[in-house]
């Protein structure tokens, strides 16, 4: 392999190799296979075709690109450092997987400029690629013109065999094959290692067919490790397929150029150590120190910088153009690109008297997301095959299709997580789209690694829940959420909502839509059946987590403390007690989370230490809730699964009625 | 479509058609499109193909009928009624969906014999039929003999549209083509048709040149409503193809028979009310009552009584050659189905003391599973592609590979949620198998709805989770689990065990391997890092939840609670605490619903109610620590996400230390 004159691509490349290996050599820890074997494609893509400015990671225009591959951060950390981004150093490179540094294990859109989204958990990548597809293809039709195209960009996705070997990665692109995404190109790094040695112990389908079986254009790239012509080649090709999304499977050699332990999973996963390094650079040609980059190399790439400027003042003449001819769509892009929201765009939620009709939260969901979408171009969503069930159409606002994709209705299809990723790759864009997805609450379980992923990224996701309890009924245990809410509440940085009526149902899209501007998710739940609407809940409320809705004369000698359709259960009890007496207060708790981020007065006023009579109600699992009622308080939950019978008898027959309220009340008084 | 003298079969097809209807009308609630659509299949399968014997369920050799599509459930409610089971009565039917009933909404196998898996969360079911025909190539591979086929069935499985949208069942069917598992036969309900309306509008792939890509053997019945001949040679041509899997597409009118409502979204979940159900009686030429079914059918179908007597009888013999020849086979054998142990299986698990060298909780899993191995031949499993990382292989067993079904190690290869519902398949295969999945801790958000479903459906398999929290390191916060266990804690019947040391591992061993025997699952999560073994803990404190370690003469001042890793944090601070004259007491409390289910006396005995002065120390969510530290308790926990760096420095960094432990316990003293 020995070149005794390395050409600019070659030099380049092999930059890339050593960076790795030196790097993960360092922190004693890494995945050097991908890099290595990868680099060549990598390279290509970012040197011949890829649009960016590394001097402005942000540019809109930019070309996405996702290392769904996560363990190979070492290939995207070189590419950085490379082409020219401030947010990588060869520093950096040397803090590799330390404390504090902007190179952690997996790429993090959130720590490192330049990484779009979040990966390492497999098949996440891919699918986030096809939601950063999906929103340029929305963007692209609801705003181009044809003398000014202001959307145009490519998402690459580099993606191994781990990747395509999770169900997520088959659901997203199935979909993304459906919607024919002309400018989705994903390279499959074929290098038939996985942890558990060649891919022949567990991984043999044909995955090139499989691709062409959900209608992507597939091209097959031989020699990935030396032939750089061939690699062009094929991605000009996949440009050129307009109608459909392309996978070019990339065979590589996994550690390419380490003789010892190249193709074999002993390098997938851990520094090669010195002698093996040793060998490497000889077997390379690599006459270069750890960490050191040759001038030519470095000059190479970083052409990338003035690429990226001219890039970036093309695209700047061309929107300039667009403001002038365009000046209303114009104004509706930059709103959406500022992030912030449009002016007042809350004043539409509706509000509620107890004089209204009792109504399913979920319906209250409907409304109110047909309510705001008007004033909120940025809302986009849909439901998991669910939505008529969910209520989540936006109603006159179209399907997103192949050929239509200015629509904001999206079918994901029975594809929950998929659905998760593609929502985060949307959000993620950075393009002031509001995603939404929906399903019943139980399905959560089919979605939460996504689920767990928007709120570590960052990406502002909105996650409609319907069917929210036990009161879902007849489906059964299997459809019926106990410890559900529990294990969503747990998520750091997930704002988990359960209005109990209509104006708290307006008080959570508040904080939703707020939060999703402020890149944070929220996932609301929603009832099936109907409820009533309260006096005393309000939309301000549910901004504090916990609030009180009734309240009696003095220091209260019990606190009911409720959620959702609980909450009625409380109000009805509580009055029951007043009448002989008690001194109750009901206080609805709609965010735990928001709840516990007010201060200390607040929390104090809505539940005073003193009082330590506490009942909470709520038709989940108690976990959790020892932190509000305290050791002698008591709970009025479900902690075994379900069963199937209609809403109304299985809610009455685990004790979520008035009585039993009554009954456990007044045991916790004494 | 009216026949003037139905035909025997399409008396029985049209019996299950008009059961459906009846039931579904009769709840207001379930989904008649299926049933109405695959009646045809299904019928030609039980009638001509399956051999089960309805009057005792688990007579061991049945072929194995899973209802992926499970909404269906009518569908083998019916079946079950009309080939004579005693599970299924008309009057069952009658409180279809109903409390108490043995028809629940979707297939519940725990509460109806001849329901083999718990299906509705789709995709489940298709996988699970991979883990039972996994199962049952592994038991033929191991006891058959030329002279005596002793396991001998095939699994079919009738799975939809939703079904195949799901990933899952992509990671599963894939893994069925590498296995080439010839018994596995999935007849695919090609409807068109799923909630949102047609399947043009999210699923338009080209699901049998998927099958293909997987190296299934594919059929397409181009008319499954009529063309019985058609359905039973292709259910023929797939038997006697035996080195794969067989996916017969057949191709159905939703509804089937309902002459405005067939072929509609309107049909697939709601019942057909009484204006349609009368124009479908018309129809199909029905002049019986609601749930009246013509003599002649029920005599044809329940001809499977004697048909499934004879089979059992032959079996019986060819069971009873097989133990007279191979008498040492026919024991093992015989142990296995019983479902009971082998006497003295946990003798061989090791017992350590402080003097024993510090390790990794996942070497002491490793060690636990290959002392077990030889004493408990039911025990079998593997990893998603970790298996050197989780430490699962069983040395010397072999690898479960086509042709080669006997070994005890499987490779799931990258595919979380499949491994999930294919152990869930290989439990409830009821033959005694014990299966074990493992993946990194935080991975279980991959396969949360198997794991539920396995807690569910009383499916006894083992989830070895190793890389339990931010020790896990350089990964960084994606691969660090911080909501997980609270998240799993949350689950009802699944108990989580994370076990201090060696002695600990070996309980958790114990505990999880009994309760598998009594078909309950068990979570175990395992350290990366090295733990010291410590005095004081024990196999069987265990099995009771919580238990002291550490005890102070008299009542403690203060009470430490550590799990796993951070046991030995609470072992040095109590003892520098009690330099100062502090009284404290150390509880390990590896399993908390173990704890939970103690005698009051026991909970009182381990964490009086006196002393509320208590510190929980777990690298992990607070999540539900409340419960057990009450309002005047602290925990030495971690609310947010993890960090990229070395173990031992994000442990330190987040305030796993003695000296943090210690400042917590002192401002918690006061």
């Amino acid at each position: 392999m020995v070149a005794a004159t390395q050409s600019l691509d070659e030099l380049c490349i092999n930059s890339i190799r050593f960076l790795a290996i030196d790097a993960i050599e360092q922190a004693k820890s890494g995945h050097p296979g991908l890099p290595m074997g990868a680099a060549p494609m990598a390279f290509v893509l970012w040197d011949r075709f890829m649009r960016f400015n590394p001097k402005n990671p942000q540019w809109f225009n930019r070309d996405r690109f996702v290392l769904s591959a996560g363990h190979g951060s070492m290939l995207q950390y070189a590419l950085l450092y490379l082409t020219g981004y401030d947010s990588v150093t060869l520093d950096d490179m040397k803090g590799f997987r330390q404390w504090g540094s902007r190179t952690p294990g997996h790429p993090e859109n959130f720590e490192t400029p330049g990484v779009e989204v979040t990966t390492g958990p497999l098949g996440q990548g891919i699918a986030n690629g096809v939601g950063l597809a999906m929103a340029e293809a929305h963007l692209a039709a609801k705003f181009n013109k044809p003398d000014a195209e202001i959307v145009d960009h490519y998402t690459y996705v580099i993606l191994g065999d781990g990747c395509n070997m999770e169900g997520i990665s088959g659901e997203a692109c199935s979909l993304a094959g459906h919607y024919g995404l002309g400018k989705l190109i994903a390279l499959y790094d074929d290098n038939h290692i996985s942890i558990d040695g060649s891919t022949d112990v567990a991984f043999t389908e044909d995955v090139s067919k499989r691709f062409e079986s959900y209608g992507w254009h597939v091209i097959h790239v031989e020699d990935g490790n030396t032939d750089l012509e061939a690699i062009a080649s094929a991605i000009a090709a996949a440009k050129a397929v307009t109608d459909k999304p392309s996978m070019i499977k990339v065979t590589t050699t996994i550690g390419y150029g380490a003789p010892n332990k190249q193709n074999t999973a002993g390098i997938h996963g851990a520094a090669l150590g010195g002698e093996e390094i040793k060998l490497t650079r000889e077997n390379l040609g690599w006459n270069y120190e750890p960490f050191e980059i040759p001038t030519d190399a470095l000059d190479h790439a970083r052409k990338a910088i003035e690429r990226g400027a001219s890039h970036e003042a093309g695209w700047n003449q061309t929107f300039a153009t667009y403001k002038t001819q365009y000046p209303a769509e114009a104004a509706e892009f930059e709103q959406l690109l500022s992030g912030s929201l449009p002016e007042g765009w809350d004043a539409v939620l509706p509000t509620y008297t107890p004089a209204d009709a009792a109504m399913a939260t979920r319906k209250h969901s409907e409304k109110c997301l047909n309510l705001l979408a008007p004033g909120l171009p940025g809302l986009i969503g849909g439901s998991a095959d669910l939505t008529h069930s969910n209520l989540t159409e936006l109603k006159g606002l179209g399907d997103f299709q192949k050929g239509q994709y200015g629509n904001r209705n999206i079918h994901f299809g029975v594809r929950e997580h998929a659905m998760g990723a593609i929502c985060n790759g949307m959000a993620l864009h950075g393009s002031g789209l509001i995603p939404y997805g929906a399903t019943f609450l139980i399905f959560t379980d089919y979605m939460r690694a996504a689920i767990r992923l928007s709120a570590l990224s960052l990406a502002g996701s909105i996650w409609v829940m319907t069917h929210d309890s036990i009161g879902q009924g007849e489906d059964g245990p299997t459809h019926q959420p106990i410890e559900t809410l529990a294990s969503l509440r747990a998520i750091p940085n997930l704002t988990v909502i359960r209005p109990a009526d209509g104006n708290e149902c307006s008080g959570a899209y508040k904080v939703a839509i707020d939060r999703a501007a402020n890149h944070n998710p929220t996932l609301l739940a929603f009832t099936r059946q109907n409820v009533p609407n309260l006096a005393g809940t309000s939309l301000a409320g549910v901004a504090q987590g916990a609030y009180t809705i009734v309240d009696c004369d003095g220091t209260p000698d019990l606190i009911l403390i409720g959620t959702g359709s609980e909450v009625s259960l409380c109000v009805t009890a509580a009055e029951k007690l007043a009448l002989d007496g008690t001194k109750v207060r009901v206080v609805s708790m709609p965010a735990w989370d928001l709840f516990d981020v007010q201060d200390a007065a607040y929390q104090e006023s809505v539940l005073p230490k003193a009082v330590t009579k506490r009942v909470a109600v709520e038709a989940a699992s108690s976990f959790g809730w020892h932190k509000y009622v305290g050791t002698e308080g008591a709970t009025v939950t479900i902690d075994r699964f379900g069963a199937s019978a209609p809403g109304g008898t299985v809610m009455e027959k685990f004790g979520f009625t008035v009585d039993n309220v009554l009954a456990t009340a007044k045991a916790v008084l004494g």
